[in-house]
């Protein structure tokens, strides 16, 4: 029904890079952000890494007339980041924070203090729902050795179930965020065929911006030159990602990024590049049919590559939990070691203490320390270790499934 | 339409109270958990404190017949616990973990390291769509002074919200699971207003078993007696809950609860009593409406009552995060402190070390470990304000919109 009224969208993606007292002008950042967002009044903002609430609550106080609508979602330590403006009303929120995401005592990459989630806002635009989700996945620190794999392709596999459990009353799929994964990766191949979503940069009809898409580039002064040298062009790793569900046809007619500096002025809004698409929604004749879960051909693939990396993983973490576990074994043996030495000197069997009273409190503390280190790193392997397995497992059920399908 | 066929569902639900080396008699109870649904035959079974994966294999072999489709939750150091076994087949998975779970410092109740959970199963049954949930929240230590309140909320919000995001392509929502709740509590009344599920308990045609339903009973040889002194019939905290989305209704022709032993036996199943109910599921002429949502008169009066709790429990968490805060603070000083005496001294600038030697390393040692502890606690307290504050904020959400309709 070509007569059927079009709804046009206009969409803000962008990773903030806030962080208080590390990001370079943060403060002067977030009020360029704030007032480019007032100036251009899209229709839908989604931010990540806005980790300080005070400066949420700065942009909601300078956006509260183009954009009345808001939502912060609160998780972590530091917080998730994640936030939505909105010129529509939101009608409900939920969070889902991944079971994994890092390790504590990598202080110098603090993915786990910030409760890496996705977030869920539902809205009704024109009579259509829109399931909108943002979220930020683990950072990939080293690609060639990428430490960080299962733990995000496990955040990939809990954000494409996520997403196709909690929208199938949805209208129109809209994902926007910082993903960490280059396009050919297998946890975005993962995540599109798993959930059906497809690629606002590929669909798009008209592009302007950084070539490929790309949204960490050499060209923005923020970036750290070094990261990006086996790329020249820079990398893609921020993304809008659409689908429509029932009688709705989605379609990219912009997509946009910012080009190392935010437009008109001579710095970037965030070490990340803005993406900004403009979709068109339209009502079809007939329901778009079946098109969630839908299985590509190549899909039983991309799962069963997916789970190899997890379980890749399993094994990864489950000797460091023996390693963990046999650690804190020997610590306690040491401990009780001394223990029975200095009862028998207490007890006057021995003739004299063997060692010097400093260094025997030196070492009981020492065996002390490693005993509750190596505890705390065995109870957080064994976690590591089940949802690891969980993951494996679920895929494993997707796998046959797929499989046993004609 | 009274000519359309009905459905007859069997659903089976215990807390197993199978911990290993704690739990007593705990082998011969999963046998005979085991041998008593292989032979009674029910179409699904929900399990809770299955703790170790051993059981739950064991109980896969010995299942595999009457129940060939299962399922187990990982998650946390020991796991959820949650176990599904079906009759029919299971289509889909997905695990939702609670986000607040007491202390991991309170290793004497030990529910930090479960992970406690949410486990959604769907399944189709005779072209019945079923979103069938099982649960464990956390538990209550002392009626009168329960500090894990706020957190219990925190859950049944959570649950609630996870109900309501996923059943939405439901046609029928089970729920089983031990609540920790009393039926009266606010986090049940919370959860039932919320999503509109109906309790079998209320609504059976027939029922049969402990005085009101009640699953915590002196009858049972394994329940703590001094817990249960303020209630001499026992109390109810063993849940099924269900109701129907689209074109169905769901009726209970039948709630059994066991009576304190195993049907034919001298011993019971757990320090649980077994929920056993007998569900009509029919095709209704008409869709059944908006069941999903619809807000009952009393219903913002429950959610402000719950959002009261979770605020007092917010202030007090942020106390505790203060508390916790300043604590670190003292021993960073006193640590700094000792540095700058120690460092004195060996610059020579006094004449002597005012401290032996020893009880200086010994201070040096328990201010580092107050310092560890207490930072460890701060980062946790800061993650629990971070929870509740969200909570809140989505609480205050739904009652404004609650409010505003007419």
């Amino acid at each position: 029904m070509e007569g059927e009224p079009t709804l046009r969208l206009r969409i803000f993606n962008l990773n903030c890079w806030a962080i208080r007292y590390l990001s370079k002008r943060r403060q002067q950042r977030v009020r360029l952000i704030g007032d480019t967002l007032r100036q251009e009044g899209f229709d839908l903002v989604l931010l990540q890494e806005v980790w300080s609430e005070q400066d949420y609550s700065e942009l909601k106080a300078k956006l509260a007339g183009s954009y009345p609508f808001s939502h912060y979602f609160r998780s972590g330590v530091i917080g998730s980041g994640l936030c939505v403006f909105s010129r529509f009303p939101i009608l409900d929120t939920l969070l889902y924070q991944y079971s994994l995401n890092g390790y504590p005592y990598m202080l110098q990459h603090g993915d786990w203090f910030c409760g890496k989630s996705v977030g869920l806002v539902v809205m009704k635009i024109s009579g259509i729902i829109f399931n909108v989700y943002v979220t930020h996945l683990h950072a990939e620190y080293c690609r060639d050795k990428d430490a960080y794999l299962p733990h995000r392709l496990v955040q990939a596999w809990e954000l494409a179930q996520f997403i196709r459990h909690t929208s199938k009353a949805a209208d129109v799929v809209l994902l926007g965020g910082d993903l960490n994964m280059h396009p050919e990766d297998v946890g975005i191949r993962l995540l599109r065929g798993w959930t059906g979503l497809q690629d606002a940069f590929a669909e798009a009809m008209r592009f302007e911006g950084c070539k490929n898409g790309c949204t960490l580039v050499p060209d923005n002064c923020f970036t750290d030159k070094s990261e990006l040298l086996p790329f020249p062009l820079g990398i893609r790793i921020d993304y809008i990602l659409y689908k429509a569900i029932s009688s709705f046809t989605v379609k990219c007619e912009e997509l946009k990024t910012t080009t190392g500096r935010a437009p008109g002025t001579d710095i970037p809004f965030s070490d990340h590049e803005a993406v900004m698409a403009t979709l068109h929604i339209q009502r079809q004749g007939q329901p778009a049919g079946a098109t969630l879960g839908t299985p590509e051909p190549a899909l039983a693939d991309v799962v069963a590559e997916a789970r190899a990396e997890v379980g890749a993983g399993l094994r990864a973490a489950r000797r460091q939990r023996y390693s963990s576990g046999r650690m804190a074994v020997l610590a306690l043996l040491l401990l009780l070691l001394q223990a029975a030495a200095a009862l028998a000197t207490l007890a006057g069997l021995g003739a004299e203490q063997p060692f010097p009273k400093l260094s025997f409190c030196l070492l009981a503390f020492l065996a002390l320390g490693v005993l509750v280190l190596a505890t705390g790193l065995h109870l957080f392997r064994t976690m590591e270790v089940k949802m690891l397995h969980g993951t494996e497992d679920q895929m494993w059920m997707v796998l046959r499934a797929l499989q046993e399908r004609p």
